[in-house]
């Protein structure tokens, strides 16, 4: 291709709403093209790239006996109607009518309708086991598109489903998941970490995710020396033994005037009621925090947590636990619905199901029976010292919403946890057979007797990859692509007006490319400088650069390695056989 | 593959909505099956022949210089209400609200973004010409899916646009496009015509279609031994030349009693008032239709169409001429609200926006000035005879609305018209400039002046082009792939259980693939007898069909032409080099 017929024009300025390294270079290079907001164009370099992505996943899916389809994008609501999704997606779904006035969806991901294809074409244990997958695009109403297509709405995933008559099958199957995802994302060539996973509003048990590490990342993902790793989302806390509280003292109601908030307290109990052992901290503090919950069928209900006072709500911990529904802020207009909270000052004396509040109250694992709290008297510059939980209150439950720190035991007891943020790319769940039960898919088992069949649900984000594969490998000039996942092999710069050398790069343009390589040719004349050219090279990113210039009154060509920087002068008879031997296995094959 | 696990199920019945042969075969054969009316998912083997479709119109696409880029499915409302397509679509195009409430519809076909993202990323002539295509699942709420694939209302289309600083330019592209879709039907290995093509909804002059000629066509066309060739939306009608009036007796009404049909009317006519020159014909009655226009903003409007008795509406030639207002019934409940009209008896005294009934009135081409018609008199069982067009009435226009029929004259005087039908594969536009106006897509020119680019439009239907060439190449028994589509080169088969046949087939299976070759293996065991994989293996339609059975106590296979139905035996030895030879080139290449 040559880039005087390329459709591209690249950019100097970041795009304004660009955020994130691969959000600018990508639309800077000439990658993708907003449409709409989390809605992307791909221009001719970028679908290049995408369909690499692609092959790469189709290469190892079809390598462990999986199977293609395609499914439509557009959707009817009955099968999501069956197993709840219709609902429980919420907003995070578009819904549409048809002209008949049909309730459809652009689907998410497709559980139901694989469940359904399964269902109807499969009746029997010899059947099995199953695996079936798809390369598509998929629609979600994010909350907030951001990041380019790292988060988008309309975007393209592979989704694979697994389908097995026994939990021996499904384990089998989710392994076999497990080794194609790190073929796939070794040859991507980022870093990447498998995690625990939350298994969110997808149901099943056992998941994993694959995150590829980065700092710009939306999640955060935990490491211990021991070699526990998971989502933050699904970090439990570690439950303390409960304490004997027979001999603790009486809970107290105090005066602490103007502490609304845990720093101001603390200080104030130092102070005024200072302990014989240490100083109070703010882990002695109980604080509760309200939130929204949005749930999927539009009605909001207020929920409070109860957590030590030196940590906060995680929201994204706090909606794993509470999904499908969203958090949203309680706000000013909230609390003035409902008389009996003190702002700053609210306690557990209101709070519960059964209190004067009536807002549902969950605590943290921490609060066990015994454990003594300073916290809001529900009294207007008053907390209570010496609240001892099971003694002198009760939650409505526990839940997982507090922050997770660095230095925090991991649960499994492996060590103190470190912190780290990444995106994620992949994940395979073990479903069990929750879409099976309630889609009615069985087969006859050896004995004739009708089973339920066990499922596995694996997605990789395909057009995501795209993104967080720049995320690993740019630098401050542009991309740097990965030999699997390069538009082009080579970049060919003719560097001068020079007739010499416009004919020697078009000569070496035409045997590169009867030699296989694909080649991106910059043999633009006119006011394109070679600065110009070398500027776009770096920019664009593809791994090996040549230049055709000032070298040729010495028989030499210039070969840059994008990557490293490092430059080479190659003697033109050399040229071809040199670049051929460091083509990339896919490019040749 | 193995058929063992080939994800696949024959069905021995049609499915019960299945009215045509691709619908049935691709049904049955397990290539598709239904997920929504009009909305299919694509099984492993559908899919394979649909990438195969896909693969061809993208080589002959790269070809002619076109690029390709990828455009979202879900679009912003904006460049669609800007030129008028929002409304003009109607209920055809799917529409939906995100969750702030903004409008967005699934792309029936991409004009508008095209246009912007040059406008975006391009100034100058220099950057021209430019060929931009995408191969993409569109959308269109069609009133009546059908036939499976041939019409759905999820489809996968390819389309490109050409953009050119000048008129020759255009017709340059045109050309261009117009020969890579000539190479793109040959290898669909289709019969197939080009006729010329009304314009429809999309604006713009030149236009052709490419029909695959197919009994089951939904499209007809026309042929003159003189080489027009036309969709018979796009026919014209010879005007006569308009006849002296001065002489012709006056109008006069008649009592016609139960005369409602023009059969009725031309007997009584003959019988009452016998003509001297020649018995009456129907030829010689005007009939007055009254249809319901409804136009994109749901407005109805009733349309009188006046035309010779003995033709009838055809209705996609009218709605051709209306678009993009749809055609419905005229029903009861709308003649009882217009008191003028008198069912059977409804003539231009009452049509006519002048006249009594305030209904439109359009004529046939035909009734020109001076033709004498006999037509209703407004008055029940009365006719009107002598009536003189241009004399005694006189109506809101023409349309082109009344059937044509085999033995018209061709409108280029080409001699007559035969006609047959065919399903619309592709279609070419010179859209000329009305995006490219309605959107400001201008460039530089030359003395650096702002033009306006001028603009074609193509497109092929990818998944229809599935169901079209099985429309064309099937036969009792199943499916006959052509070369260049079949999901796999060589259905091989097990005929038989015996130790010698199966470990002689998986021999010939490894050996086969290890040529390069794509084959599909009969290896199922059990109860699937030798019967049952020959008819799965016709109504599959893989070209080519060995069986590895009896023959091999004399150390032969059978090779069977699936199209021609021949058989010829041959050497264990031989087999391979002979399958390699006979391969499509795209198999080897």
């Amino acid at each position: 291709m040559r880039m005087s017929k390329l459709f591209v024009r690249t950019l100097r300025d970041d795009p304004a709403d660009a955020e994130v390294p691969s959000h600018r270079l990508l639309v800077r290079a000439g990658y993708v093209r907003r449409a709409a907001p989390g809605i992307y164009t791909w221009l001719p370099l970028g679908l290049r790239v995408l369909r690499n992505v692609e092959r790469i996943v189709r290469e190892e899916m079809d390598a462990i006996g999986a199977q293609e389809v395609e499914f439509p994008a557009l959707l009817p609501r009955e099968p999501y109607e069956t197993t709840g999704r219709w609902n429980a997606y919420g907003s995070n779904m578009f819904r549409l009518k048809d002209r008949k006035g049909g309730d459809y969806l652009l689907g998410p991901t497709h559980e139901e309708m694989f469940t359904l294809l399964v269902k109807d074409m499969y009746a029997s244990y010899k059947d099995l086991p199953l695996s079936l997958y798809q390369i598509q695009t998929k629609y979600r109403d994010e909350v907030r598109p951001r990041a380019g297509i790292l988060r988008g709405r309309e975007f393209v995933m592979k989704d694979s489903y697994s389908f097995d008559v026994d939990d021996a099958g499904l384990e089998r199957a989710y392994q076999a998941h497990r080794e194609a995802y790190i073929r796939i994302f070794d040859r991507f060539g980022f870093d990447y970490v498998i995690v625990a996973a939350d298994s969110g509003a997808m149901g099943g048990s056992a998941s994993e995710e694959f995150l590829a590490v980065a700092e710009n990342g939306e999640d955060t993902y935990v490491r211990s020396p021991g070699g526990y790793a998971a989502n933050v989302e699904a970090v439990t806390t570690p439950v303390p033994d409960p304490v004997p509280f027979e001999n603790l003292p009486a809970a107290h109601a105090e005066k602490t005037p103007a502490t609304p908030t845990i720093d101001t307290l603390v200080d104030l109990l130092n102070e005024a009621f200072p302990r014989e052992d240490r100083p109070w901290g703010a882990a002695d503090t109980l604080k509760n925090v309200i939130v929204m919950l949005r749930h999927p069928d539009g009605s909001r209900e207020p929920l409070a947590i109860g957590l030590p006072g030196d940590r906060d709500v995680d929201t994204k911990r706090l909606e794993a636990q509470v999904a499908p529904a969203e958090v949203e802020a309680f706000i000013e207009a909230d609390f003035a619905k409902i008389s009996t909270l003190v702002k700053g000052y609210i306690g557990p004396g209101v709070l519960g199901s059964e209190n004067a509040s009536g807002i549902r109250y969950l605590t943290d694992p921490r609060v066990v029976e015994g454990t003594r709290w300073v916290t809001g008297a529900d009294v207007d510059g008053s907390h209570v010292l010496d609240l001892v939980a099971g003694r002198d209150f009760t939650s409505d439950g526990t839940t997982e919403a507090a922050t997770i720190r660095p230095g925090d035991p991991a649960p499994d007891g492996s060590g103190p946890l470190e912190l780290a943020r990444g995106i994620e790319m992949g994940h395979i769940f073990q479903l069990g057979r929750k879409y099976a039960e309630a889609l009615g898919l069985k087969v006859l088992d050896e004995n004739g007797k009708l089973v339920t069949v066990t499922m596995g649900s694996y997605g990789v984000g395909v057009s995501r990859a795209v993104a967080a594969i720049v995320e690993n490998s740019h630098d401050e000039f542009g991309i740097v692509w990965p030999a699997e996942i390069t538009p082009y092999d080579v970049h060919l710069i003719a560097a001068g007006k020079d007739e010499a050398v416009v004919a020697e790069a078009e000569k070496l343009y035409a045997e590169l490319q009867a030699a296989g390589v694909d080649v991106l040719f910059d043999d633009r004349l006119g006011k394109v400088s070679p600065g110009v050219k070398f500027k776009d090279a770096e920019l664009i990113g593809v791994p090996t650069i040549v230049v055709v210039g000032k070298g040729l009154v010495d028989g030499v060509v210039e070969v840059k390695d994008r990557k490293t920087g490092d430059r080479e002068n190659i003697a033109l008879g050399q040229i071809v056989a040199r670049l051929t031997v460091r083509l990339p296995a896919s490019a040749v094959s």
